[in-house]
């Protein structure tokens, strides 16, 4: 149909352009479409098997499993589930922390990803947004001023591994260390790590993971890894599970998912990938993106573009660009500065191009340095 | 890979075999699967373009548009997206309907499909299940009796537009008629109409719509049209929509939806079916299922199987089946009855096959008469 190869022609177009969405786009599943002829749904909790039998429910507990020994979960006290992409696994996670502390407050950084804020409004839970450091991470001073004020509440911290515009992580170890110092005990610390938890696994200093004391952790199938489909992630212990099991005859299983009905191809795509790679390739897949993001660093500072990176970011914040460069280029912006996200198929001739753009553009567009903030 | 090839193999026997649930298995999305290739992403709104391009938003607005046509929805006070299944269109709505009524009770049929009560409970709403007569409808009487206890809040219903197990549907007529007599001002009516919604508008007495004075309406795509991976439609008043939006300076986006991330596959897969069926079409694939339905009642009842349907539906109930059947079959069952559903593509030779097994089985699995109160 005519529709249909137009719109075929220009994803294809658009898929070739952009650098400022996390997004990867070197799969290649081709030998996984014999499972789009068949309605694949993995209906409620994949750790028990349904009435419902064309599934892939197997496929998804080896990959929950496969996260559940990169994440180091407690042995026989960890439990999750294959998503529709990082903002259901935000909302399962705190509908948990809100079933374990329902009179809790969640504190989170002003750099947090929107997702979480309409999340709380879903769930109703009260929250208080703390302050940001100039590189994106949470200002803990204001964490800890701020929890001093309601140590009569249990506290919800929800800790970005890499945020959206500079994939700043928060740091649990000092976020756990405030919250031992102000002696509260009734704590629920959840991880949003859509893009960054992988990254950080293999890059960061802490490594991000359950031996930190954290209790829930999301992320994103289709950013580093790579999906034509969004999906994610949700790891969280299974006592919080089970606090909020439900039996359901229906469909012969308990369900404990948001979802329901839930797509079969997604585990398979994420087990496809993760089989190809092993921890071996995901490594060497984060390595890539470090070596072409200092890459970047050094192109943009040659050619007087300010530029600026997180430690052990894959993620480079430029000034704001014009219009034009910015929907070409698919590059998110905010009020003072774009980035770019040098994810595994960003090659270094499109980075060359992208500083030819933006050099042709003149400097005229480049903010004053106040505005600026990192250089 | 041999364990994706064993899984293939496995899928294709069971998707073979399943009555029981309401699950198409005729799509052909053949030429779509090059889109596959692609990480299409409908971010946020469908009725708003984001800076992420790679998305079939156009492709999803006529969807929407069609389905508003449908049901009748207000002309310029309709909006709607493209959901990941009937459960995230029901926690939509149910959201839109707190936002309006945040003090208000939600009532619904004891024979409503677990997820409302499950979202619910995510949203934090009260709620009041109403009895349900011997063919799964409403309780008009005891509705009527529990909510004039409660007319100091605003009123929510439920409506089912079929039912899981019987496919029974509310009766908005009635129900709006409760709300008159009682002198509600403050209501809203969901109708959830996961399976039934399109059979209903092409079988039922009274289509359902908006012109009956429904709030909102959300069906499931991959049951009565057919997808490989589960999908949805919400559609709602564009007054109530509007009621949550919030800008989001991240995606250059209004979201107002629960996903955020949402594949842009399940849209294009939709408009392919609904281009190639057109309105005439799903009428034909509605005459088709009744005609199926007839047949399978007529050889029920030929060799002597207990069975019974709700007028105009599809879904057959019969007593509740050994675990083998209910297996081999993937027939959902509750404790007093198993159904097959004549799904477009469930074939006259499959019924009888069914027939021979239940009748080789022996009668005596059959329940006492009693149990099986429709006879």
């Amino acid at each position: 149909m005519e529709r249909l190869d137009a719109l075929l022609k220009k994803v294809e177009n658009k898929t070739g352009d952009f650098m400022g969405y996390p997004v990867a786009k070197d799969f290649d599943i081709e030998e996984l479409l014999p499972f789009f002829k068949y309605p694949l749904n993995n209906l409620g909790d994949p750790f028990v098997d349904s009435t419902y039998a064309v599934n892939s429910n197997e496929i998804e507990r080896e990959v929950i499993e496969q996260f559940a020994d990169l994440f180091q979960a407690p042995k026989d006290n960890w439990w999750g589930y294959v998503t529709n992409g990082g903002s259901e696994g935000n909302l399962y996670s705190l509908y948990l922390a809100r079933e374990k502390y329902p009179n809790g407050i969640v504190y989170f950084s002003n750099s947090t990803h929107y997702s979480i804020r309409k999340n709380l409004h879903v769930l109703g839970m009260q929250c208080i947004t703390i302050r940001t450091q100039p590189n994106g991470e949470m200002d803990y001073k204001d964490l800890h001023q701020t929890i001093a004020q309601h140590r009569n509440v249990p506290v919800i911290v929800v800790a970005n591994i890499g945020t959206t515009m500079t994939e700043a992580v928060d740091d649990v170890i000092t976020i756990k260390s405030i919250l031992n110092d102000l002696a509260i005990q009734q704590n629920y610390i959840h991880c949003d790590g859509a893009l960054g938890a992988i990254i950080n696994v293999f890059s960061g200093k802490n490594k991000i993971g359950f031996h930190l004391g954290i209790d829930s952790i999301t992320l994103s199938g289709h950013k580093f890894i790579g999906s034509p489909i969004p999906c994610g992630i949700a790891l969280v212990t299974k006592a919080n599970r089970d606090r909020i099991a439900m039996s359901i005859s229906y469909t012969g299983s308990l369900d404990t998912t948001i979802t329901g009905s839930r797509n079969g191809h997604s585990p398979i795509i994420l087990w496809h990938a993760l089989h190809k790679l092993g921890d071996n390739g995901l490594k060497q897949r984060v390595d890539k993106c470090l070596i072409t993001a200092q890459y970047a660093m050094e192109t943009f500072a040659k050619n007087g573009i300010p530029c600026w990176k997180n430690e052990g970011a894959i993620t480079i914040v430029i000034p704001p660009q014009p219009v034009e460069i910015q929907q070409k280029w698919q590059l998110a912006t905010e009020e003072f500065m774009s980035h770019i996200i040098c994810m595994p198929n960003i090659s270094r001739e499109q980075i060359d191009l992208l500083v030819k753009e933006i050099t042709q553009d003149g400097s005229k567009n480049f903010p004053i340095k106040e505005k600026f903030p990192f250089l």
